[in-house]
């Protein structure tokens, strides 16, 4: 059971003994544990098996003793079941991108007890091995979006932009199937043990103010309104500029990239969130000295927001090395427990 | 000589009949007639001729009677004479990346006059041969930095935070040298005929707003108030979290990239400078509908700005259809009359 409830508590607006912490992507190859799994087998297959899915949630607690668990899993993995070929090269490949209304019109929502049942085995399997809460995820609409139109890694993202704008229609048309199908997705993660769940919208940075109020906030306002039974953390990359609009979100935690200090980032944002964040994760490739200075202004500028929760300002790079994380997660525990 | 005084009387705060416009990378892949001359010269080779940089720059003038030409170059030309051994492949691959404080003393400044004749030369050339200003430039030092330390594209930028973080000794050593032949470089520009510079700092946005304060603002700040004789524009993408430095700038025009409304910048900067910009690139792909619509919303929010210089938020993409380009240039022009 969850014996250690300091984030739901952060998220529930409780004061708390310390600030919570947990990295995205705390399961990953920076841990030669996690590299010896993959050794054996492909990412998707590990991602689809349950027991080894959970194992690697697993590693990072015992290694670092963090504060939240994260399901072990792909914003892409649902995206397969709406009808999109996807494989992983080891950069995610799609053959058949959504680029007309024809391509929208074949996709369909997903049913995930039918046919993603591998992530909710995984989500129970990993809830009867862990004393902490148990984040799920998705990818926000628009990034799912930007996945299936584009079809693989995009720097301009001129096929979704045009899409967006010559063919508005078919456009929302994709938004809509993706937003139910997000929805289903996550709320069966909660109906299957996660209490929290982070939607990541890594791309919609990408956008102007204005496009992203007329074509990204909506979805992502629905699919926050409908789910149930969990807390919400919606996390934005370079979305600064979009928080008019964000701060009309009915969810309870706001990931920060590095690219604002979280006092500033509260101020836009009428202090009205948990605020998540908000290392840059270059920094773990520096001294344990200048980890730590970064880490005392961190909750320096966290001092007043509504309530922090320590992370990183993106995923954990693949060759940080190990003995930095652990030190960054004993000093934040340390550091916090003191004020 | 300077017929059209638009975008110089913009930027030296008088009233203008219309709004001046240009574009960053105006010169480039989307024109036919530029594509004709690179099937015979590699993209250095067109840097370092002269006549030919001198044609290409002429191009876009001709074809959409643009407001300022701005000298046909690249950011990384005055880093090879500093001791970097360059090569675009065509992305650009630096073959001796600055690593390491030995690396750092082997750099010495440029000599534009001695080691960049070609630049001053195709600088006076265009200059003879224009009614509008003459724009030139260069990357701002940080973002040089970048490059000559990472070596080639990045996506975490892994080594120049290393440098700045493990040894800051190294890192602002590297950075007083790029500095100071950035300075040279402009202000030789400037001599031979430039009446505006912009300073591309394209790699700022990387940072939190506290290493930005501590490592690039300084030298962005030394870099303007040395300079003479010409208006200087400052570019960094994905900057509005460093505006509180940023505003102290002695500059006279800020570049915006299409991540924030203008009016949105302008109030962040005290309305302190006359702002560039801000259409998305990709929005040119979109139809004509689309791309008047988009026009007429950034006129709008520039409506009570210090001064507007219509320009896109980034470099034109190399697909972009010609058609929309002329339909955007004029259509700027037609509206902004109106006025």
């Amino acid at each position: 059971m969850e014996n250690n409830r300091l984030i739901l508590d952060v998220l529930e607006g409780k004061d708390v003994e310390r600030t919570p912490v947990w990295l995205m992507r705390q399961a990953g190859r920076y841990m030669s544990e996690y590299r010896k799994i993959r050794e054996k087998v492909s990412f998707l297959e590990l991602c689809k098996t349950p027991e080894l899915a959970c194992e690697v949630t697993l590693q990072p607690l015992k290694a670092f003793k963090l504060d939240a668990a994260i399901l072990f899993s792909d914003i892409l993995v649902p995206i397969e079941p709406m009808g999109v070929d996807l494989e992983f090269t080891p950069a995610p490949v799609i053959a058949n991108p959504v680029r007309n209304p024809q391509d929208v019109q074949r996709l369909k929502p997903v049913d995930p007890e039918e046919e993603l049942p591998f992530v909710l085995e995984a989500v129970r399997l990993i809830k009867d091995n862990i004393e902490v809460p148990l984040i799920g995820f998705a990818g926000a609409p628009f990034t799912l979006a930007c996945y299936m139109v584009e079809g693989s890694g995009s720097k301009n993202f001129l096929e979704i932009k045009t899409l967006m704008h010559k063919n508005p229609d078919a456009f929302f048309e994709l938004m809509e199937k993706v937003t139910e199908s997000t929805y289903r997705y996550l709320q069966a993660q909660i109906n299957n043990g996660c209490s929290i769940v982070q939607v990541f919208d890594t791309w919609a940075g990408i956008l102007s103010p204005s496009d992203y109020k007329t074509f990204v906030y909506p979805f992502v306002e629905k699919l926050v309104n409908k789910l149930e039974n969990a807390h919400i953390i919606y996390f934005a990359k370079d979305s600064t500029t979009f928080y008019k609009d964000i701060k009309k979100l009915n969810c309870a935690g706001l990931g920060v990239d590095w690219k604002i200090a979280l006092n500033d980032a509260a101020d836009l944002l009428d202090n009205k969130f948990v605020l998540q964040g908000n290392l840059d994760p270059a920094v773990l490739f520096a001294d344990q000295k200048t980890i730590a200075d970064e880490i005392d202004r961190i909750i320096s500028e966290a001092k007043d927001i509504k309530g922090h929760i320590f992370n990183l300002g993106h995923g954990i790079l693949p060759k940080t090395p190990v003995e930095n994380v652990k030190f960054m997660v004993d000093y934040v525990k340390e550091k916090t427990a003191d004020a």
